[in-house]
């Protein structure tokens, strides 16, 4: 059986760090492994020197949750793992009871497409201690990608000012899931369609594509090939103009376009793919325009990104749709979300009190927030203005007073009567294990980022060194976290 | 139905850029779709600044072309896209032809593990020119993936000089997959084994880990905490020491540590995942030697990756084990190799003569080779020596004259007298769509990569402007090329 047949026979239990299994074990033999604990996903800071990040993987952790459940043949594989000398590393009572286990935890979490700030969490997952554990590597896995590729996406798209973006990068993308979340968080965070026809029909996103060099090559002259595959396609007609001399090409184009519109069709436009592209494009568009193809599209693509995008279109580039690839789908410039997933509360029942927990750090922003963590927006103007992570157990009520999360003396007071809403972001997803959380496609959420967007300062929104969103604590959860770190270290 | 429950379910066939399949169209309305054509994946740059590269993901190749069908369910997704004016893209009848497709091809491909160097081909596919359009992207895919991770893992091992290096990247990998063939392909490179239980699972390779920072957060006290999972597993202790203060930590599991052999245990040793790892490994060492602990082991573990091994042991640091996540599960400072499937020759039918084919570009790096290629690697004095790209039509037989690809004035000439040995990398995988090439299993490969290594001069290995092994043209096919590129350019 293939790896790939076996991944699809197999569930996704085992997609952890066996780390999380072996503590499971010693939270078991430890008689705490049903204590219940609250954990929260969080990230220290927002991608790409970026303002902002653009949440994505819900969906994706949500159908690896509703399966959740450990198979005999996993039981079976663990049973074979050893420690030092060949002694089993798993003991047969332990793993019996695992394979009964059955999900329980209470999930909140901010729905995908929610633009979010560093420290705040993603997810709060609240149950079993084991349990707890055990979902970490796969929901930091689903989460800290997505959120980085619809984070990209969005700024990319912010730099295309508009004009449609298309993703390309499936050829260069890590792995094959890391090529279809990637295409499905690409659109989310604002691309108009795929390249990749898979992610296409398994999310229902768009896609989009016309031809390749190869095309071009396998014809004896590049006027031909235009002409078969304006026979062939006349409905999806971009033609690919840089297989030998671009701008002849463009001509060529042209030729044929003239030719289509005799027979009642409309050449979409040209492609680029190579060279000076702002160049170029320049020059093209003066040749589309002369011949009669104004509303001729100029695609363009090669190693592009925001910054790219940005200097092209000061540069005056006439381009009008953005293929974007290798730098999108695998987030060239910063590749990974540094996502976390900190232990903050624990107790032993349901009926005894909370003890809060820390993890202590010599680096400020690397010590977790204590408590069952909540986090409210509060509007004003229509305008997006701060948040406050505050602990379930104590909401703010009528006043809101933040402390800044690395320098406590910055602190920031909102009155009730100023603020025009208001919203929690964290949203209950399972209950006692059960997905409650009804399932949003792709393009409603994709909405929403380009509305939530709008609600923000546009100084988050720039590239280079931009505002700093204000993100605190609510002023008695700092006090308590001041004051847990101050036992820890001992005074 | 889940996007995963549907992925499980889905013939990949659809995981291809949506211009492979609109081309499949054109070159079936143009009535050439049955022509055959050669086309080659070569990668232009080694990756990392480095000196080779470890071929890697023709396993996961293999499997998805084993399988390659369109379904009923993939034609009729296709069915329903559409061009401009909502006309569809696809006609029915090519599409119930796709649909009768039997995959025909035969491919050659360099085995996994052997070290490969730019502008070779990796995978070389020859059949109808629609088939070979089809799976080009999914071999990109896998190859370009899977193939810089064993790169990376081949250089982190390296810098690690012998001692395991543990691959610790799930949670910030590109999504599922993007974690799991990362986990095998840096197995291969040189890992010794990784956190992944599902990759261990499915791949048959070691996997490792103890416990986190909430393990300790969980108990009392880190004394607790280290004397309960001393309880529970005795035969997998490594303690994470840096909870709260380190060398107090490293104190405490000590005193665990004598504990455990008072009951005939043994502690495996500490981990370390914070702070300045150089001075606290060695004062670790020190610590434990002089409690009786020569033979603990310090893992560490801190976003590591080749340049931070190699500046760690130049500074003393006394680490044993090397924990490597981010870095090398994204190939962190070059998220993607930039391979490309270029069409290198076309014909007619089986008895026409070969059309050799270039791609143009401005940069001669790009411009691609024609023919049916093969490379054949010469040994002198048991070293490789050179790797001869040559044309199966036109083999070199008892002289080897090498033209470089850049500056055809640098050649080399070797005399088939000073060779010890010869091997052409490009081995039969499928034979007319079947597949002809016994799986190998990671162990196996991996030990062809250590032993392949040794091959090479120390020179390409070094990080810093690492030396350039010689990959020329066999000079027939060199003086092929110039004429084509002459004649393309109207000279």
């Amino acid at each position: 059986m293939s790896h790939i047949d076996a991944l699809y026979k197999s569930s996704l239990a085992l997609l952890t760090d066996l780390y999380q299994l072996t503590m499971c074990q010693g939270y078991y033999h430890a008689g705490i492994a049903n204590h219940e604990a609250v954990f929260h996903l969080t990230f220290r800071k927002n991608p790409f020197k970026g303002g902002y990040a653009v949440a994505c993987g819900l969906n994706t952790a949500i159908e690896l949750l509703r399966n959740f459940k450990f198979t005999e043949d996993d039981i079976a594989y663990l049973q074979t793992l050893n420690g030092n000398d060949d002694n089993p590393l798993f003991d047969a009572t332990f793993l019996r009871w695992l394979q009964k286990m059955e999900f329980s935890c209470d999930i909140h979490g901010v729905p995908e497409g929610t633009i979010v700030f560093p420290h705040e969490p993603l997810i709060r997952v609240q149950g079993p201690l084991y349990q707890c554990q055990l979902i970490e590597t796969m929901l930091l896995n689903t989460i800290n990608f997505e959120t980085l590729i619809a984070t990209k996406a969005a700024r990319i798209c912010q730099a295309a000012q508009g004009e449609p973006v298309l993703e390309f990068g499936l050829r260069r993308a890590q792995g094959i899931d890391g090529s279809l979340s990637a295409s499905r968080a690409a659109y989310i965070g604002g691309c108009a369609a795929t390249s990749n026809v898979l992610a296409g029909k398994l999310f229902d996103i768009p896609v989009k594509g016309t031809h390749a060099h190869s095309w071009i090559m396998c014809f004896e002259s590049e006027l031909v090939a235009f002409e078969e595959y304006a026979q062939s396609m006349p409905n999806n007609c971009v033609f690919l103009v840089d297989t030998y001399d671009t701008l002849e090409g463009v001509k060529k184009a042209i030729e044929v376009g003239k030719h289509m519109r005799h027979c009642g069709h409309e050449m979409g436009g040209i492609r680029l793919d190579s060279g000076d592209l702002a160049y170029l494009s320049i020059e093209a568009r003066k040749l589309l325009d002369a011949a009669g193809f104004p509303k001729a599209v100029i695609v363009a693509s090669n190693d592009l990104d925001e910054h790219l995008i940005e200097s092209l279109k000061a540069q005056g580039a006439t381009i009008s749709v953005w293929g974007v690839g290798t730098k999108l789908s695998t987030a060239y410039d910063q590749p990974a979300l540094g996502g976390v997933y900190k232990l903050s509360a624990i107790r032993e029942g349901k009926h005894d009190p909370w003890n809060y927990k820390v993890k202590l750090s010599e680096q400020m922003e690397k010590i977790s927030t204590p408590g069952i963590l909540q986090v409210r927006r509060v509007y004003i103007n229509n305008q997006a203005h701060a948040d406050i992570i505050y602990s379930e157990e104590c909401p703010p009520d009528d006043v809101f007073d933040l402390v800044d999360i690395f320098d406590s003396t910055r602190r920031k007071h909102i009155e009730y009567d100023d603020i025009d809403d208001s919203i929690d972001l964290l949203l209950p997803i399972f209950e006692k294990g059960k997905c409650t959380f009804g399932s949003q496609c792709a393009r409603y959420v994709r909405d929403q980022v380009a509305v939530g967007l709008t609600k923000f300062h546009s100084g988050i929104k720039r590239f280079a060194n931009p505002h700093e969103y204000p993100v605190g604590l609510e002023k008695g959860l700092h006090e308590k976290k001041q004051k847990l770190i101050m036992e820890l270290r001992g005074h």
